[in-house]
């Protein structure tokens, strides 16, 4: 039994794992179907950090999910199919929809109608019970788990209490700060919010910003 | 003549007017009916530092607007209203369109189609180049210029290159970051972030979120 099912093996479920390894738990790393990926990436995890071994196993989508907690590190069409055809194994578990489902035919808009949110589309066709967060978050930042110094913000959206409230340790545990924003339909300011920083990333009018950045909502001291 | 024009006496208004006499502009207040209002507003900001006295001047809408910079301090409703109403006193200004346009009757949503942004509507009906910009930062934390020793940043679209250049001239020389996040069209994207802040506040999960927090963009260092 694992702490967390990550489904992916490219730079946000890497980065995911290594927070979630920071704070103590264990992962289970499954690769769509090469699970050669799936171990190049733990043997790199471990590599960083020796206490890590023994703490993850891998495998591929189709075996069992062993996590109590799966984090799908796929894009939104991916995820779509996964939640499909993995219903009965993904059923009581909580799913994290970590998408930006962004348009990429145009990068003007989201996919989904502006009713709804990839995190609901996604709930439509699970029984597990869907959780958005890592949404606004990019990778690079979340190996480091930090931006200039300040821990990054990890804003989550859920309809079920005790699905967030995992989440939201998970989160805490690796060294961020949870902020839970509501139900999961405001997953759909959060796809917008996370489209916004997305589009602020390597343009010509900001240079500066390179994957880099962190949207946080500061608090006063 | 004025740097700035601000139109409202609320606490939005008065929070930019800060901003402004803090980076040395001159600013015309005009009340949406009751000089007294920005007469007293004037007095308050005199008060607090000697040396704005004279750089502000007051009257009421309808009064002629000497700022080359004008700033709708005032909900997306009257906004509309204005624009309409003082079209031809408008022309050539740059106008700063600063509002959330919330769906007041379910606090769930915006009041404009997602196809389109309160920034965008304005833009339909005046001749002024439209700039969004301050929608994601609260009064309190404008007055100050900062959150936990952080300056604000400010989101800024628009399309005229000029117009959205002199903004952030204005946001930079009160103490505060912008950042041109691109075309008006992203104010769809902006207003969804203000609302997304405008909703952590003082909700029952996030009780030290008083309308002190401040939406950034942290860059590595």
């Amino acid at each position: 039994m694992n702490d967390i099912t990550i489904i992916g093996t490219g730079s946000m479920a890497r980065s995911i794992a290594v927070r979630a390894l920071a704070g103590g738990r264990s992962v289970q790393l499954l690769a769509h179907d090469d699970k050669g990926k799936a171990d190049k990436l733990a043997a790199e995890l471990s590599g960083a950090d020796k206490t890590s071994t023994g703490r993850i196993s891998t495998g591929i989508v189709g075996d069992g999910i062993t996590g109590a907690i799966v984090i799908g590190a796929v894009p939104f069409d991916a995820a779509k199919m996964l939640v499909t055809e993995h219903r009965g194994a993904l059923g009581g578990k909580v799913y994290v929809d970590i998408t930006n489902p962004v348009d990429a035919s145009t990068f003007e808009g989201l996919a989904v109608p502006h009713d709804t949110s990839a995190a609901e589309e996604l709930q439509k066709t699970t029984d597990a019970r869907v959780v958005k967060a890592f949404n606004t978050t990019f990778a690079g930042p979340l190996v480091q788990g930090e931006v200039a110094g300040q821990p990054l913000d990890v804003l989550i959206a859920g309809d079920d209490d005790e699905a967030v409230r995992a989440v939201a340790d998970l989160v805490r545990a690796g060294g961020l700060t949870p902020i839970v924003v509501g139900p999961l339909r405001r997953a759909r300011q959060l796809e917008q919010a996370g489209f916004l920083h997305m589009l602020l990333q390597a343009n010509e009018g900001l240079p500066e910003f390179q994957w880099d950045t962190a949207l946080r909502i500061v608090r006063a001291e």
